[in-house]
């Protein structure tokens, strides 16, 4: 059962051409699961219609409330609660952009989101860091920068994020470090919180410097992107409210996505959570596209569920999958880009969360997933960044890109003449069929390793997790910047530096 | 973003029902995925025959010859290959029963495999086991007895099998152990090697001793399994081509499954490799349906690839998923039921592991398999059967069961009222709607650890392997073998005895 090594050791002699853009530009080639019936869609949806029209949000932003109630929303000041009619909500979902053209400062990191197109995202988020040696511990700037760095590094992570919280940073001036940091040390679309309008002004502002572009420009394609997360169930707060005016209002890619844990702040049920989630991702789409209809926006969800013996969050379960598959539905049914997640409630970088993301993973991505958030680094739901899982799930990303690569099937490629040439008993390892091809046939791993048990065991018998870390470390020790032209650089500093001194911006809350 | 925990404690505080039943009878709700096109599928199969009529298979057995010749095959003795016409494959393939229904000892235990249903089979053949304490090691009986009753103890592992190779035992007599292990210890189908024809009358007759039928009830439905492996490319040797035509005979269910490594005993595209062993398989089937048509058989496959630096099989990688893919659809385009595998090349019940089988697991799930094989314990390329990841595996397999369980989307299970009952900002751990439901709501994990990081570390910070370890001792020592008639019992080991005082039945080969 075991193939004749010689022969191929001399087969694949020659090391493997480099094939890097291969995870770039991903096209998903699936049909999505389906896990509703048409009928079931049409229900959640309306459903969501019903408690839009009928309860509505509260939207705790007063400029928030003012767009909506000039839209012709009905507003309760009092109780802050803002209605949507079904026809503003159909109105917006017909403006929903169907695809998103990302553009990065390198036209080769530029990507699209919508249609067939699947872009992955790293963690954010999280306030603590995690790695083998150091154990877990609050992440520092310095942390910040090394998820920045490992996020560029590879190619199969097509945007940059806000993979932890530099606490060592004060709120006002954090901001400014991190696009500074992934400005500087990245040339892929970057991500900014929507923590106010000041703090988004200097964010905009810093790459409009970054990308040597004016304001006009900047609006006129979207070339960051942000995350807006309700406060479920039913409530939008001050910042993400803001935040989708602002993201709308200057052409940028909004991702509006509700947090809705089933048994907890969302109906137990998977259909009662998704319709939940449904209906506030429909208030801050179409609040979107009050603000400027066609604006860059996308359908996000986040449903899980919770022990309901502890009532602690759970992440990659069954329920996860079974509602990723559905949130796919509905994003289709009002056509609009889906972003969802991969994620893992485990507390260490091993088989649960292996198995709690490939169960997120494969659940988006077969159910036709656009935007995959904190798809590398991400553990104990989201409490840390991991270096060992961030390359684990690198790993696991390369896997799902590699699926992606069409399959063929011509004569030629089938090769029967191979079979007749090797014939009964033999082996293909020196076959010409075999030898056009060896090159670049096949996935070459990151982490797994496959040699056999005696070679493993003489190596020290590293489990993967301990092999994800010597990644991470070579990784970091040969990390090269983006080349950026020195005047931007300096002028990046020199904003920083500035806005400083004169205090940064407080954020808004 | 956190569940307020006392509600929830509150709300779970009577124990969840047991639910077990679940797991039996699994009912596949996804529509299968498509990577080839339906002419590559077309293309693949026709290019399949083609090899059948014009290089045919080598077979070693003159017995297998003889059938094959009177059935009309083209045969050359001094090669010893056997080519088949179109026109017979067709035939053949048109007698292949679309569903099959395994009866066990009990009832509750029988399974279908074919159309939607699925059925989860323990991994086979090992010579090595492993486990946390003990290590890696060569496999006793007293192993393989642990690892019948591990697949006995869990529900979502619906029949027996060949766990590991007891070494402990002479090839002789092993057959005679290892069916009365499963015979008294589980009451689910069990599963017989191929190893010539008096090896496989003993443990038939066992079977019947232990089910209390005669032979020709015996022969009237399937009761046991078998896995026919060709030695790829395009061989078939005497106790695989015998078992073949025995278990057609005598009406027991035949899984024919090449193993076609692309690149080694393969061409190396997936196309070529998948071409390879549809025929191979067609080939086996087509052998089952003449010796009676109808014969309950399986199409299986096992397509992988190897690393061409250095000849070492992988599994679980990309191509694999795709293969798997690609596999579904040669099956249904023959209308068979479609056997399958996860695997993984890890040498650890690590990380790897975890990827590895999850990419197997769902390129086979998702792909429409219908009995997936090794689905419990295989690792390190199937040399190893781990007790670890015999655990980590039946937790995988349980969230598979609870992801095909339906979904409901009424109007009471979205529970529009109950969001109007808890309103904007609160909760719904108290809510009627979630009160209702709490007790069953969610998957129940067997190995997943969601406590917050404090107290899971408080606790040991036990990874999932190490927790996977307890469950296994946890289980072992709860374990009761299913009830069994005393004088059935004594007659089974009377039989073992009486057979081995008569040198067992050495295997053919």
């Amino acid at each position: 059962m075991r193939p004749r090594r010689r022969e191929a050791q001399r087969a694949g002699a020659a090391a493997p051409e480099p094939r890097s853009t291969r995870y770039r530009n991903l096209v998903n080639p699936f049909e999505p699961v389906r896990i509703f019936s048409d009928d079931q869609v049409a229900s959640m949806h309306h459903a969501a219609l019903d408690i839009l029209e009928h309860q509505g949000m509260r939207v705790l932003s007063a400029r928030g409330r003012s767009v909506l109630r000039s839209a012709g929303a009905p507003v309760d000041d009092s109780s802050q609660m803002v209605r949507l009619e079904p026809g503003m909500v159909s109105k917006a979902i017909s403006t929903i952009p169907a695809e998103v053209a990302l553009i990065a400062r390198n036209p080769a990191r530029s990507c699209r989101v919508g249609g067939r197109h699947v872009v992955f995202a790293p963690v954010a988020g999280p306030p603590s860091v995690s790695d083998l040696e150091r154990g877990k511990r609050t992440a520092t700037l310095e942390d910040y920068r090394d998820l920045v760095r490992l996020s560029q590094a590879f190619d199969v992570i097509h945007v940059l994020g806000q993979m932890v919280e530099p606490q060592d940073t004060s709120v006002s001036e954090r901001h400014l470090e991190t696009s500074l940091a992934q400005l500087t040390l990245g040339d892929k679309v970057p991500h900014f919180y929507c923590r106010g309008e000041a703090q988004l002004a200097d964010c905009f502002a810093m790459l409009c410097i970054a990308n040597g572009i004016d304001e006009a420009t900047f609006r006129s394609a979207p070339r960051c992107y942000s995350i807006c997360n309700t406060n479920s169930p039913l409530q939008l707060d001050v910042p993400m409210t803001d935040g989708i005016i602002d993201f709308a209002a200057n052409g940028q890619l909004m991702i509006v996505t509700p947090f809705t844990l089933a048994g907890a702040m969302a109906p137990i049920t998977i259909s009662g959570a998704l319709t939940l989630s449904h209906a506030e991702a429909l208030f801050g789409i179409t609040l979107s596209q009050i603000v400027q209809p066609g604006a860059p926006v996308m359908y996000g969800s986040f449903t899980s569920n919770v022990d309901m013996k502890s009532g602690s969050p759970a992440f990659g379960t069954p329920e996860y999958a079974k509602a990723a598959f559905g949130a796919g539905q509905l994003a289709r049914y009002i056509r609009a880009p889906w972003r969802c997640s991969s994620a893992t409630a485990s507390n260490a970088p091993d088989a649960q969360a292996v198995y709690e993301s490939q169960m997120s993973l494969w659940g988006a991505l077969l159910g036709g997933c656009h935007f995959m958030l904190h798809a590398a680094g991400w553990l104990e739901g989201g409490l840390t960044a991991s270096l060992e899982k961030f390359i684990l799930d690198v790993e696991m990303l390369q896997m799902f890109a590699e699926l992606f690569q069409p399959v063929l099937a011509s004569a030629e490629e089938i090769g029967v003449e191979a079979v007749a040439e090797v014939g009964p008993g033999g082996h293909f390892f020196a076959a010409a069929h075999t030898m056009q091809r060896y090159r670049d046939a096949f996935y070459s791993p990151l982490v797994s390793d496959w040699r056999n048990y005696g070679t493993w065991a003489a190596d020290g018998a590293k489990t993967a997790t301990e092999r994800a870390n010597e990644r991470w470390h070579e990784t970091l020790a040969s990390f090269q910047p983006p080349a950026l032209d020195a005047g931007v650089r300096e002028a990046l500093t020199a904003f920083v530096e500035r806005r400083r001194r004169e205090g940064g911006a407080p954020p808004a809350s």
